[in-house]
C-alpha cells in the first residue's frame, strides 16, 4: 500500500470505510464493492488503490495490528498485575458494544480464511507473536518486582492468551458476548489465585 | 434428518463423504455437489435427502457430536485425572494426521459461519455444553474422591475449554499443529500444579 503513494487521511478514510463494511455485511458478504459504497471519497480512488478484496483487507488487518500495538505500548499500569489485566481488558473489552461485537465476529471469519490466504495468516501470526511479547514481558517484570511468584512466564501468557482467543471465538460462535466478560474474569482470578504472590499479605 | 426414513448406512455413507469433501476443499468451496463427488451412492439420493448445504451440514455437525458424546461417554480412566487427560485428549489429539488437521480447518470455517447459520450455532452450543458438562463432572469426581484440590470445579472446566479452543483456532490459523501438542502439556502441566493435590505426596 505505501509504495502507492496513497497519503494518511486516505488510508484512515479507507481502513474506516473496510471497518464499516466487515461490521454491516460479515467477512463473506464484505467486497471492494460493498466497502466503496461506506467510502466517502471517489470510488475509482480505491479500486486505483486496491486489486482485490484479500489485498485489502490484508492492509485493514495491519492496519489493525499497528493500532493494537500503539494501545499496548501507550498502557500505563499501576504494576505488572494491573499491566497484565490492562492486555487482558485491551483484547475482551468490558460492556463491548453491538458493532464491536460484529466486527470481532468479521474477525473470526478473517481467521478462518487464514490458512487459505498467506496474508492474511501473516498478520494473524504478527498478531499473536505481539499478544504473546507483551502479556511475557509484563509477567517477567512481575517475577522480577517480586509481586508474582517465580512463575513459567511463558507458559502463564500462553495459557492466559489461548484462554483469551478460545473466549472470543466461542462468544461470537455462540453470539453470546457475556462470554467475553465471564473469561475475562476467569483470568482474574486464575492470575489472583496462581500468579500473584500473596505471601506477604496478612492472612 | 430421520424424518425421511434414512437408513443408518445411507447415513453413514453421506457423512463420510462429507467429511471427505471438508477436508478436501474447505468449508467456503464444499457445496453439495462437491459431496456428492465423493459419494459412492446416487447423487439423487443425496438431493433427495438434502435441499441445501446449511441443512446437511448441519445434520452432518449433529452426526460429529453424537460421536463425540459416545466417544466421551467410552473413555474408561484410571481416575480423575486420567480421564480429564482423556477429555483433552480427545480435544487436541497427539500427532494429528494431516486430514483430520485439515477437518479442523473447515471446522473453523463453519464456527465462523455459525453467527448466521441457527441451526449450526445451535450445535455448536450443544458441543460447548457436552464438553464443559464432562469436563466439571471429572473435576467434581477428583475433589469428592480427594485427589483434587478443593477448586471451583465449573472454573476448571471453562478455563480448561477456553485454552482448548485458543489452541485449536490458533493452531490452524497460523497452519502449525505443534501448538495443539504444546497447549496440550501446558494443560497437563496446569492440572498438575494447580488442581491435582499432591500433599499426601513424600517431597
Amino acid at each position: 500500500m505505501s509504495d502507492t503513494g496513497q497519503d494518511d487521511d486516505t488510508t484512515a478514510a479507507i481502513m474506516e470505510a473496510t471497518y464499516r463494511a466487515l461490521c454491516d455485511h460479515g467477512y463473506p458478504d464484505t467486497s471492494i464493492s460493498t466497502i466503496a459504497d461506506e467510502f466517502d471519497k471517489s470510488r475509482s480512488l480505491l479500486y486505483y488503490h486496491y486489486e482485490d478484496k484479500d489485498e485489502l483487507l490484508a492492509d485493514f488487518l495491519r492496519y489493525l495490528l499497528d493500532q493494537l500495538e500503539a494501545d499496548l505500548e501507550a498502557i500505563d499500569a499501576d504494576g505488572p498485575e494491573e499491566e497484565v489485566l490492562a492486555i487482558v481488558e485491551r483484547l475482551l473489552p468490558p460492556d463491548i458494544e453491538a458493532e464491536r461485537f460484529r466486527f470481532q465476529r468479521a474477525l473470526l471469519g478473517m481467521r478462518s480464511q487464514a490458512p487459505h490466504v498467506d496474508a492474511y495468516r501473516e498478520q494473524f501470526a504478527r498478531s499473536d507473536t505481539l499478544i504473546l511479547a507483551e502479556l511475557t514481558d509484563a509477567v517477567e517484570r512481575g517475577i522480577d518486582a517480586g509481586t508474582f511468584r517465580p512463575v513459567d512466564a511463558d507458559e502463564v501468557a500462553q495459557f492466559v492468551y489461548a484462554t483469551v482467543s478460545g473466549a472470543l471465538q466461542r462468544s461470537v460462535t455462540l453470539d453470546d458476548p457475556e462470554i467475553i466478560e465471564h473469561h475475562r474474569t476467569l483470568i482474574e482470578s486464575y492470575l489472583q489465585s496462581q500468579v500473584v504472590d500473596r505471601t506477604d499479605e496478612p492472612s
